[in-house]
């Protein structure tokens, strides 16, 4: 068996990580925008194991299941109509995440994230037996760790780690926010302070805002875990879209989510400058979430090969930065062979009647209350009123 | 046997071509950008197979074989370091082509293009022979149909079009130039009508610009076409880029190409205008090349889904302009699930310190040739010179 | 007397004109936008002599009278309330820019433009007579020469310039049309033929559109003259504002115009580039329109001091190509004090959520006749039905 | 005599302050960018007038004398070459601003600025010299009330305080500081609260900043005088240009200072925000500084005109909010003619090749010290030298 994640961060070693299954999944035919489950786990597992694939050929050390938005209650809520179990989910993507680690030394790992539940104030109980009939999953299927990702509320997250540390499974815990924190203002620090003393042994965050962005947040959950003693790895799973407009909840908010997010779609170039940004903050579990396609986890491996000691199985497909443009038909294509040139390119968005940014929306922002309100279903004014109490629960008990 | 691709088209049928498959895969790590070549048909056949199944789902009814620049001289000339014969990438890439054609009523084509032999001024017999190599090649394994595709130069396409007639099988050609024509300068319009004497039955053109343009540029064939009292079907398989800055060269020259070109990725919505314009314009064989992913080409499926009848298959995974969005989480996004929001929406790009347009270089454009030729070596100059002599002569031939 | 208006253009001399008096005036408050009238030659006679001091001093050699709308029939038509005649206004236009004009060696011009009557359908004789109203106040006040400028029909510049023609002195003629021509579709070369047919010695056009689109035009006028075997002499005043996206009728029909214009204004250095391109399409009058204020005069005149072989009396207060920078405070704003750190400037417009281009509304572009007539009183709606009614006849014509 | 100042500002009045002369009156060709000096009071007299009479009818109840760089050691340091005193401009500015004021009920003020001895080290007794040499023209001159601005470090403005106190007039120190603070990281309230102490009635900052950052520090330093349990009345003159994308430094670090900030002009209507975001902070004393043209103030008027219960003068020229459009030719012109088209417009910039934002330059911003400084002359580094030890020894002092 390869060495598991921790015995390499302990090394200090680079694990890089996979990219957005739903989103590219979604380009590809297999996900819908909106429910964004995965039950293709179960329907097309030819597409899941193909994007797992060119993911290990990128570079990627860790096979994640596609295991996202695959609890129970989110399925029954979320149009899945198929006769889909949530377990049957959850055991056709380990199998395939597992096929495909095996064909190189990854990592496979299990995840579960934010639930409805959670969201419609279902009590601590509630919410753990959902985590826990996943983790039942995982451990069955001998995942090699655990990750507790995509959390909005520190809560929320606490209580997955504490579900998934009953397996004796290394925990990663990663939440979705930026340098602002948590939907109820809890900064970065403070989470990432919670989620150790909760038990997770790496922390960090993923989606919802660009990468330069997410390693800041990162870098302040460092500070605050050293200043408080403890001890801890970093991750770090950013979206691949540039949001220098976004608010506290991220691109969710930007007017262009889902379906206008191309001109954001960060270059392989950017990615580089990712990679040592998060390298350099002392972050050493380096992935990517929505937007990350295998290209832009190749990047990340290419930028780090010096210190990985390799270049990804994929870079026999690519020239580091350009280089196989030398063979390009045209001499002025040829001349773009080279390091300097495309890490300084400023490129053009061949869009003149667009902006450079966007206004976020979202409760408060752009938007009264009442107004969202209006048309929407009564399920949904619930839903709200709980996130309100929550955020004056947390507000009161601060 | 499904209807071939003339009956389509003489019953007025849309035919939904499909996406790139050099940058569709060069982003997932089988295709290398500089020399673009197809050998991923035979080592990694998985690969080329999904991508295939990804735009057969989104609505393409043709399955191009993945014969990109594999011509034999190509394959020699590019790094094709591998003992993989032109013949054997040809073979391999028909039968993936096939297999997944099967898979719905799909047509199987295979497809030559420019090569490295004609502009090197190789005789017309020298480039009919590789033309001729492929085509062998095509006909032992049947393909439904022949695409002379990718052409810079009028006289190079009408050799290819005159090998792949001796086939019997329908011939479409298409040429990678915009309104202001092929690299001699010969007007969009005349190269059609050379082409449908030449014999070809579609002509059109694909590549190289924005849809829009392409659009523009097969209006201006089919006029010419009509006007000399001719008769062909039309085809357009444009970028999936925003390309309104660049020149006669097209995407080429604009310096973002290949590496840089994120931010002018048309969304789905872009393709919505671009199907209907399309079809407006009488052109029928509906496709994309470069940049178009499998959901670029299911938004050309749903847009002509009134036409067609039916809604391609992966839009189950889809809500028509954005309808599966009312399942989203927050009630802001969920308020996005309507056609007139995203028709009308322009994009950020997140980007303020990049500008909107570029300035394209090339020959002539924003250097001299002297300047070009000192940086590369002398099978490159020799290169160039073939191109500057053609032009001469084809500008004394007028 | 200096020497005249032709004498200088015999001899080759470049004659620098003035910069746009309504927009300039608009700014500092003694002209209204809307009505666009120069009653402020009465009302405020030192606002007026100061800016042509200024435009003096920045080294133009024509003072215009401010002159501009002041027809009998646009002062009634346009809200004209206090009790000045047409006659008073061109009276003391003429002395204000006579007194100045004495200051320094520049020469006087009266000047006609665009009547409502024309608009509106009048006879020729009519308009003429409007126009010789105002001729007659020149003659009196012995203006050095005639400008006959801002026409969009060439059939009511023809007229103007067959009324001062009566004059005896040299007739300039301007058309505010791009290369697209006329409103009527004439092209610029026709226009500058009829022109130079109708007796006006210097041909070319002003304001609507950017400087280098304004060139453009202009030298296709030039072309044409030359193929007819007329001669005459160039003039070029454009407009201070980047306009790249306006379509036949200029600026006007920009959702920007006329308050919203200031992201549009081209720097000192892009007056330089204009100014170049101006003279070496062999233009010598070259001047400014709206927007232009006395710098951008001064940065015309600076780029052409080698060719007149002085530097105006502004100069003084003016580092070329930002020489003076040298005394900044800052060592790092010292270092900007040279030629190819402003002649290679991209300047950020600090509006990232603005785009870069506009599409432009007007007749037949973005709304339908109908719809524009639905909230304009009868009037209006004559009046445009008058425009119709003369396009329609033109084009039978032709 | 009308009112005083206080008395304006103690019965809650607005009060308007005046345009930047400056920048004015450099594209009026009467000042020179660098040195910024205004000899043109003595040299130029009838430009000064007049741009005070503009700013007089746009609305402004202040009109400053243009003494700005006026200090002896200013005229003599920077390339004043003519044989003018610092008294003989002092003077002269004073006459000046006093005639106009006269022409309404305008009020009239000295003021002195940051001086060359200061950054380089001068004594307190050598810098306050000098300024009292401006304060014996004031006083002899007998000027409303004094202002003290365009301080980038607290301690020299806290001297022109002290002896601008001296005379028992009126004092307002207005700094030129951003959010971030002072040049020694003094923030904008602790610098506020120093002033008040030294004796200023009015505080606020001018110049560097756009007209919301501007407000924003304003508002930081009310906070913190109330804090501080002192009393004081608020100015605000800020730039007329858009600076979102600059450092502590404000504008002078920008690319584009000073010849290329044509695309960051605020519109009219951009300033109708600014006024009312101003006026709702509690700021009564509201002007502006560089980039300020008459129709800028007159659009603080002209929103402020409810509050004040008249409009300028010059809106005699001026449609609120475009009215006067319903006079223009064009019907979709006339269709602008309201609030809600240009309360909501984004104006483009007509630049598709310029970004949208810069990177400012400056002291450890874009380049080291010693690169700044092998460029320029020994008088340069010492001055340099001089800074940084005052901001140690301001650091050590912390």
């Amino acid at each position: 068996a390869p060495p598991g994640i921790l015995e390499r961060l302990n090394a200090n070693e680079v694990v890089i990580g996979d990219g957005g299954f739903v989103f590219a999944l979604e380009k590809r035919g297999y996900v819908k925008a909106g429910p964004w489950t995965p039950e293709a786990a179960v329907t097309h597992p030819e597409a899941v194991r193909q994007l797992h694939r060119e993911f290990l050929r990128a570079g990627s050390n860790v096979m994640q299941a596609f295991t996202f938005y695959a609890s129970d209650d989110k399925l029954e809520n979320r149009g899945q109509t198929l006769k889909i179990t949530g377990a049957q989910v959850n055991e056709a993507a380990c199998d395939l995440a597992r096929e495909v680690a095996n064909e190189g030394d990854a990592l496979m790992a299990g995840g579960v994230c934010q639930t409805p539940s959670y969201l419609s104030c279902k009590s601590e109980t509630e919410v753990k037996a959902i985590f826990k009939k996943q983790l039942d999953v995982f451990i069955k299927k001998n995942v090699d760790f655990l990750i507790a990702e995509y959390f909005e509320h520190v809560e929320e997250a606490e209580w997955a780690v504490q579900v998934l540390k009953m397996s004796g499974k290394p925990v990663a815990a990663s939440m979705c926010i930026g340098p602002q924190g948590d939907m109820h203002g809890v900064p970065p620090g403070e989470c990432a302070v919670r989620l150790v003393k909760a038990g997770a042994q790496i922390v960090g965050v993923n989606c919802h805002f660009d990468p330069l962005t997410c390693v800041e947040a990162v870098k302040m959950m460092k500070a605050a875990v050293e200043k408080a003693g403890l001890k801890a790895h970093y991750m770090v799973q950013p979206l691949a879209y540039h949001t220098p407009d976004c608010n506290c909840q991220g691109f969710i908010d930007l007017p262009e989510f889902p379906f206008a997010l191309e001109p954001r779609i960060l270059t392989r170039w950017d990615m580089h400058k990712y990679a040592r940004e998060a390298y350099n903050a002392g972050i050493r579990f380096i992935g990517g979430c929505c937007g990350f396609e295998p290209y832009h986890i190749r990047a990340v491996a290419e930028e780090l090969a010096p210190e990985r000691g390799f270049l990804p199985q994929a870079s026999d497909k690519h020239g580091l930065w350009g280089a196989a443009l030398e063979m390009h038909t045209k001499p002025w294509v040829r001349a773009r062979a080279r390091r300097d040139y495309w890490e300084n390119i400023h490129p053009a968005s061949g869009r003149p009647k667009c902006p450079s940014l966007s206004s976020p929306e979202g409760w408060g922002v752009t938007k009264g209350h009442t107004e969202l309100l209006q048309h929407r279903e009564a399920t949904t004014a619930q839903e709200m009123q709980h996130v309100l109490e929550r955020q004056k629960k947390a507000k009161s008990a601060v």
